[in-house]
C-alpha cells in the first residue's frame, strides 16, 4: 500500500511502477517520471534531493528511458525495490518530507509525455492466430488462410522507427496509390480503408552484439517492459503495394504507443501458461515456462458527435500464438544485433469471438457488417476526427496492473 | 587540379570530395574527413587551425555526418567550395602551410573508418526492372515475374538500421529455418544460399516532419549523397520466412556499405536521362530533368586461395527503372518523416545481359549455371571465407569520381 491514494480500478498502484518521460509548462525539459495513482514522480527530483541513490543517475538523469533500459535486470530490480519503499505508505522518507513531495509528486494532468525511448529500429509480428487466419481468408480465402510458415516461426516485419509516436499525437490519413479491383490503373488519393490494429509492443533491454544471438533461456531478461499499441493500417494502400516485399506506406504514416511502459517485473504475477503449439517448435524457439501474459485489453471509438468512448473490441494478450520471448529469440538468431530501446510489436491481438477482434478489418468484415454507433453512426473503417482509444489491463486481487491509454486522433489528409 | 597528387584511375580526385567518418591510432575519436587522391583530409584540423570557417564547427566537428547532412544544400555548397579552393595546386593556404598539411593530411592505409552516420531508419527498393523480372521469374514464374504494382510504384520495405556496417565489417554467415521444397518439415542450422546484392544506397538530407512530404520537385535537395551497398541476402531463410510480409532475418544480420558518401554535387554532371517510363507514373512521380547517374559498377569475389579479386559482375546505375528522387518522394507521400542519415538503397541493380546480373541468385540462375573462378573453384553461391569487393566510379574527362571498396568477407556460421 502506498501514502499516495487511488483507488482499486486505478492503472497505477505502487504495484505496477511504470516508467515514462514527461516534461511539465514550468520545466520544458523531458526527464524520467514513474506513475503513481493519478501523479506522476519526477526521479530527477528524487536524485537531486538523494532520496535516490546517485549510482542510479547514469541511468535515470536522461531525456530517455535508453539508458535505463540498457542497464539490465540488476539496476531494473534495484530502482524497483528503492521506489516501492520510497511510495509506500510505511516508509516515511518521502511519505513525510513535505517539501520534496510537493515537488516530486505532479497531477498527471499537468503533464505532457513524450516518447519513452529513442528507437532504433521498430518490428513488428504477427502472433495471433486468429488474426493471421481472418486476414489470410480475407485477402487468399479459406484454404491459403495461414501460410506454411507461419506455424514454425513467430512471422515478422520491419517497421519505421520514425513514425513511432505517444499517445495523443494527431495522425493525419495518409495520401497514397491505391487500385480498385475493376479499375485499369491505380489512382492517388486519401486512404479510404483507415484502420487500427490492436497490439502489444515490448522495448528490448540489453541488447546482442552483431553476430550473436540471445538464447530463449535468456530472452527475457532482455526484455524491459510492455506498452500498448496502434499499429495504425490504411488497408488500401496496403493491399496495392504489399507484394511480394511487405506492408510499407500503409504502414508507416504513423504508429501509436502509450507513453508509461509497464515492465516485466510488474507484469511478472500476470504470467499463464500459453496455449500449446503444434507442431512443436523447432528447439530454439522451445519455452518450458508460463510465456503469455493475461492482459485484458479493449478498443474504443469516439467519433466527433460522441461525449464518451464507446468500446468496440474486447480482447486478452493471451491470444497471441507465439511468446514476446520467441519473438525476441527468433529476431536475433540469425546474428541480427537488438539495441536498448528497440520496440517489437506483437501484431493484432484478436481473439476467437468477433467481439475481440483487433481491426476494423475483422470487426466489421472487410466493411461487410458495419459498426452501429449509439449515435446511431455507422462505420466500416475509420472516419477523420475519430479518436481511437486502446486500454488494458491485467487485474490483480484487489488492484490492476494498467497500461494508461494508448490514443490518436484522426485529421484529414492534406491534399 | 589540387596540389594532392594522384592519378587519373584514382577514385578521389578534386572533383569528388566525398565525406566519411574515420579515426587514427593516435587519435581514437571518430571525426569527419574527405577523400583526397591517397589521403584523408582531416577536417577538424582544419577548424582547429581556422582554415575552416567557425561556423561550419556545428555541421563538421562532429562524431558522425548527421548533423552535416541535415544542415542542406546552403551549408553543403558552402563547405565544397571552401574545401574545394583549399585543395587546389593554386590556393597556397593549405598548400604552403607544411605544419597543418602534415597533421591533416593522412595516409588512408593509416586510418579506420566508421559508419558514416547514425541511421535512423534504413529502407531498401526493388527499382531494377531486370532483378524484378529475374526474381519473379525464379519465385513465381514467367507469366507472374512482374506483380502488378511494379510499374506504377517504386516498391520497398523497411529493412534493419541497426545491421548496417562499413566496409571491412565481416558478416557471420546466419543461422535460421529454412525447408526444402520436398521437406515435411522446417531445419535449423547455417544458411546454405548465402548471397550479395549490389545496391547503390543514399543518405537523406534535410528531412520532413511527420504529416508532410516532400515534392518530386523537391526531393533532389533533401538527398545529401550515394554510397555502394551490399545488402547481403540468405535466399533459403528468404524464401521459407518471406510470404506474406517480406524479407526479414533473410536479410537483417548485415548490410554494407562504402565509407566515404559521394555529395550529389560531385555526381552532377554524370546525370542522365533514365529509360521512359510507360505507363506514365502517377504526377506525383513524374519527373522531367535526367534523373539517373551513369555510375559504372563492378562486384568481385576473392577465395581464401585466391591472390587477387576476381570481377564476377559488371553493371551501371542507370539500371534503375525508378529514379532516387522517385523513391524519396514516394516514401514520405503518405506522411511518413524522413530524418537526416536514414539509408534509402535502390534494390539490386541488374542490368539486361547475364553478366551485368548483380547477386548471385541471378548470375548463376539459382545455382543451375555455377560460375568456375581463375583458381578453378565453383561457385553457386558465397562460401565461408569469400570475401565480395564492390566498385564504382562515373568517368569523367581525365578523371573519375569514384566509391572506394563496399567490401566484406564472410565468416563460418556461429553453431
Ligand atoms: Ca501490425
Ligand atoms: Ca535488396
Ligand atoms: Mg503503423
Ligand atoms: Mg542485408
Ligand atoms: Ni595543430
Amino acid at each position: 500500500r502506498s501514502f499516495v491514494e487511488y483507488d482499486a480500478t486505478c492503472d497505477f498502484p505502487i504495484q505496477n511502477i511504470p516508467y515514462g518521460v514527461f516534461s511539465t509548462a514550468a520545466n520544458a525539459s523531458p526527464r524520467i517520471g514513474v506513475a503513481i495513482g493519478a501523479s506522476v514522480l519526477d526521479l530527477s527530483v528524487l536524485l537531486r534531493h538523494g532520496l535516490l541513490s546517485e549510482a542510479f543517475s547514469p541511468y535515470l538523469n536522461q531525456p530517455t528511458l535508453n539508458a535505463f533500459m540498457g542497464a539490465g535486470k540488476g539496476v531494473w530490480t534495484a530502482v524497483r525495490s528503492a521506489l516501492t519503499t520510497l511510495l509506500s505508505a510505511d516508509c516515511p522518507t518521502l511519505r513525510d518530507n513535505e517539501a520534496v513531495k510537493a515537488e516530486s509528486l505532479i497531477p498527471m494532468s499537468e503533464v505532457k509525455m513524450h516518447m519513452p525511448a529513442q528507437i532504433g529500429d521498430y518490428t513488428d509480428f504477427y502472433a495471433s492466430k486468429s488474426h493471421a487466419t481472418n486476414v489470410g481468408i480475407m485477402f487468399r480465402g479459406k484454404e491459403n488462410a495461414l501460410m506454411p510458415n507461419w506455424l514454425h516461426l513467430p512471422v515478422g516485419y520491419h517497421g519505421r522507427a520514425s513514425s513511432v509516436v505517444v499517445s495523443s499525437t494527431p495522425i493525419r490519413r495518409p495520401m497514397g496509390q491505391t487500385k480498385a479491383d475493376d479499375a485499369p490503373a491505380p489512382s492517388f488519393g486519401p486512404s479510404r480503408l483507415l484502420d487500427f490494429e490492436l497490439e502489444m509492443a515490448f522495448f528490448v533491454g540489453p541488447g546482442n552484439a552483431l553476430g550473436d544471438s540471445i538464447p530463449i533461456t535468456e530472452a527475457k531478461d532482455h526484455i524491459f517492459g510492455i506498452v500498448l499499441m496502434n499499429d495504425w493500417s490504411a488497408r488500401d494502400i496496403q493491399k496495392w503495394e504489399y507484394v511480394p516485399l511487405g506492408p510499407f506506406l500503409g504502414k508507416n504514416f504513423g504508429t501509436t504507443i502509450s507513453p508509461w511502459v509497464v515492465t516485466l517485473d510488474a507484469l511478472e504475477p500476470f504470467l499463464v501458461s500459453n496455449e500449446a503449439q503444434d507442431p512443436t517448435p523447432l528447439p530454439y524457439l522451445q519455452e518450458n515456462r508460463a510465456n503469455a501474459y493475461d492482459i485484458q485489453l479493449e478498443v474504443a471509438i469516439k467519433t466527433a458527435k460522441m461525449e464518451a468512448p464507446h468500446v468496440i473490441c474486447r480482447s486478452n494478450m493471451r491470444n497471441t500464438y507465439w511468446s514476446i520471448t520467441q519473438q525476441l529469440t527468433h529476431h536475433c538468431v540469425n546474428g541480427c544485433n537488438m539495441n536498448p530501446g528497440d520496440l517489437l510489436g506483437t501484431g493484432t491481438i484478436s481473439g476467437e469471438t468477433e467481439d475481440s477482434f483487433g481491426s476494423m478489418l475483422e470487426l466489421t468484415w472487410r466493411g461487410t457488417k458495419p459498426i452501429t454507433l449509439p449515435t446511431g453512426e455507422v462505420r466500416k473503417f475509420i472516419d477523420d476526427h475519430d479518436t481511437i482509444v486502446m486500454r488494458g489491463f491485467a487485474q490483480g486481487d484487489g488492484y490492476r496492473v494498467g497500461f494508461g491509454a494508448c490514443e490518436g486522433q484522426v485529421l484529414p489528409a492534406k491534399q
